[in-house]
């Protein structure tokens, strides 16, 4: 049984089946055929906070493959608040097959993991954002430059260094990518991130940078960006942040510094005429809607990966419990 | 591929063909036969309001159709807060398959529907309610009086001009019925209403009138109301309310009015002792208790009318994506 | 048609076909065939308050046995605010199959049963909890000492006179079990709760005692225990309790005052370090995690057992009905 906390417990080959996968699912899928991989299994979905990406992909992908999606929004069960979040894992894991958190603190899902006998996915914590890593190689595969194979790509994350940026830099470094920060100091991946990128790039051959440089843009395959106001629970005010980021929007100078046929990315929402321009966003080059609908492409992998290796009774074991179920129900006159 | 924002986007056949397509789908279910029309098909439902009836029924129709409907509720999803409703429509459109909004200005869902490549509904705005229009309509075709048409009824509104009261003088006019909206001055459908349902009458042969004459209610098959506090994010205080509308109780008096064998509507929630007394709505006369289960008759008839059209793959086609997939999974060990 | 308010209403032999059931279906489903014997129905679940185990524990039995359920949260719909209990029911008997409810007050869900034709479940009131009865009473079938029947056994109730505490009295004294609550004054079950307990023990030959002292405790085979700070509404602040319920502690040294073998129970949530020591919760003899388990054990069996004798169509009437309606789509191309 296996967690899906942080892509850097996998390795690059665990993560390429989950992309392949997530790849194969999405073409069943589109061809007509739902498969039935996760029929009577139930995903518990816990928000610390509102989503609409990662809610609406999770619970069509479990609906889509047979299974079914519980929301468990702020406030709705009572985790943290009469109970702690390891006796709320300890309870889940008795009453679902599988569970997401999207949590305001990492430390949640940790501990949730920890206490949990079932797996657990992060769906976004203050830290990194893995599901959303799936999706967006998923998008990166699909819309490679003509030639040119994953570790052939630079990607460059511009702009506040959150945690999706934080993501980005560990699957593009565990791919063999050259990842680029482009952003402002005080903004920048800390030395805990870039240890990260050294350990990946070491294996993968990939290369990193952080930086201040705009020149470090060029040469650019993917210009990637995220909003500006930081996590919500401490928003930065508008005139700040605007301040601070003037520099680092994707707009089509921005753009112009990267190779030909150049894509842009984002993970979502943007907040146009800031980290993007409704230019760049709406473009043929702008590859966001399709990251989003990637999400689901990604869910639907990441889920049927986890959940791969439980235990599966036999045909003979199913239609033997059927049989003594329905002669019990007979004999008591309880059907 | 259609919206349904507005009953008056569509001609009467339409209509016509959406009534009866719900009524036998409510003769199949009530049968015990839930056809799968709507398998692996995802509805959104977006709420900025509380709703009982709405979300209820199209959740029940969304699961006996085969399909799943997603309850996205105020503040669980970024709508119009960090993410414009136009980038929303988009992601949904590509994360599921039709969507439904309760929204607090029609024009949110206006602005969905022209940003959504999967069909928009309607499911009520400060404009119109067009599901109610829907339901309401399979109601009186189940409970026309004996050897009456549709045509050939008088049906009446009494009290607040709400948006039910303008959904139902649309529909009204729409098939030809004899629509009035008795009610007080300053409370009555306005000039734009008036001009469409004198449109409407023109090519149904229908009657309007919009007036304070009690006089008005005479003859009517139908006399309907609603609640008296308005809209809920600006609701007219109770001393405010029972002042304005005291001439406008649904009681016995204003009943005997109407035609014998007249017969009371109300969308509900009602006030019971304000907008109708307790023994009419619950006399043998009163429909109020049917118009709540056809609102699931409606929603099943809309959902499987909008999405009649997509796409639908062959049986070959979902074999040949099936042996394709499963053959993927075996080869990398992945099942 | 039954309503599950209270196991008082319900004979035990009802009660043991509830228990019975209840335990050969999760047999059925841990051998994995998940029998849909609820396929196609909807239940509606009503929250006034926050809750995991037993929201979780009911939309996870009806998706395993082809239902579905709705979360109709707090705020979420109309009940209580613009439209009455009795009328919410009335409605809803007529968009779904079975609704629960977890009410402020107790009366809300009996008045609701009174408005419904469709079953109503009691999902914990202020009065009693009657779902958590039967996951109980499954845990204690489950866990009897070696050799000792059910009423054999002696159960002691440790703490605060919660509903819980009071349930558990009302089904214990029902199978005939020696019941204790072990209390301060002041927060014991009450004369009600006393005439109630003395009833059932004159039908089943079980034993009572309501008490302040501790040597009540001794031969227990089952320590239970709740939270002390009373009902969420109204908490009692912690330096209170504390110095209330000082005393009721279930520790080390409680535990051994219970036969050799001694389970401990608990409803969950708990408070780690109050009404249970870590040392305690987490030893081999807790049974928590069990109850939390049977909780969907419960919910599986009572959903089963109150819609058994719904009417169910014969097969030639299905067929009959998807016949007609095909032919009604295919002849008006609504396909």
């Amino acid at each position: 049984m296996r967690h899906f906390i942080d892509t850097n417990d996998f390795t690059r080959e665990e993560l390429q089946d989950i992309v392949d996968l997530s790849l194969a699912l999405k073409k069943a899928v589109n061809a007509g055929y739902n498969p039935p991989l996760l029929k009577g299994l139930t995903l518990g979905m816990i928000f610390q906070q509102s989503s609409t990406r990662t809610r609406v992909s999770f619970e069509t992908a479990m609906e889509q493959l047979g299974g079914h999606a519980q929301y468990l929004g702020p406030g709705m069960i009572q985790l943290g608040g009469h109970e702690t979040i390891e006796d709320t894992g300890k309870v889940l894991s008795q009453l679902i097959d599988v569970v997401m958190a999207r949590v305001i603190e990492h430390k949640t899902v940790v501990n949730l993991a920890n206490a949990c006998t079932i797996p657990v996915i992060n769906a976004m914590s203050d830290y990194n954002h893995p599901t959303q890593e799936i999706g967006d190689l998923c998008t990166i595969v699909e819309n490679l430059p003509r030639g040119k194979k994953i570790e052939d790509c630079k990607i460059v994350f511009v702009g506040d260094g959150t945690q999706v940026c934080a993501s980005l830099g560990f699957i593009a470094t565990k791919f063999g990518m050259h990842f680029v920060h482009y952003g402002p100091k005080g903004h920048q991946l800390n030395d805990e991130h870039k240890a990260i990128l050294e350990a990946n790039c070491k294996v993968s051959g990939g290369k990193w940078e952080v930086t201040d440089d705009r020149e470090s843009v060029k040469g650019a395959d993917f210009i990637y960006t995220d909003v500006w106001y930081g996590l919500y629970e401490n928003e930065m005010p508008k005139e700040e942040r605007v301040r601070v980021f003037a520099d680092y929007q994707v707009n089509r100078e921005l753009m112009q510094l990267g190779n030909i046929g150049c894509k842009f990315m984002h993970c979502l929402p943007c907040t146009r005429g800031e980290d993007v321009t409704d230019e760049v966003a709406d473009s043929v080059s702008s590859l966001c809607w399709d990251e989003a609908g990637n999400r689901l492409t990604a869910m639907r992998g990441i889920l049927v990966y986890l959940l791969k290796d439980r235990k599966k009774p036999s045909a003979s074991q199913i239609q033997a419990a059927k049989e003594e179920l329905e002669s019990f129900m007979s004999e008591r006159g309880l059907c």
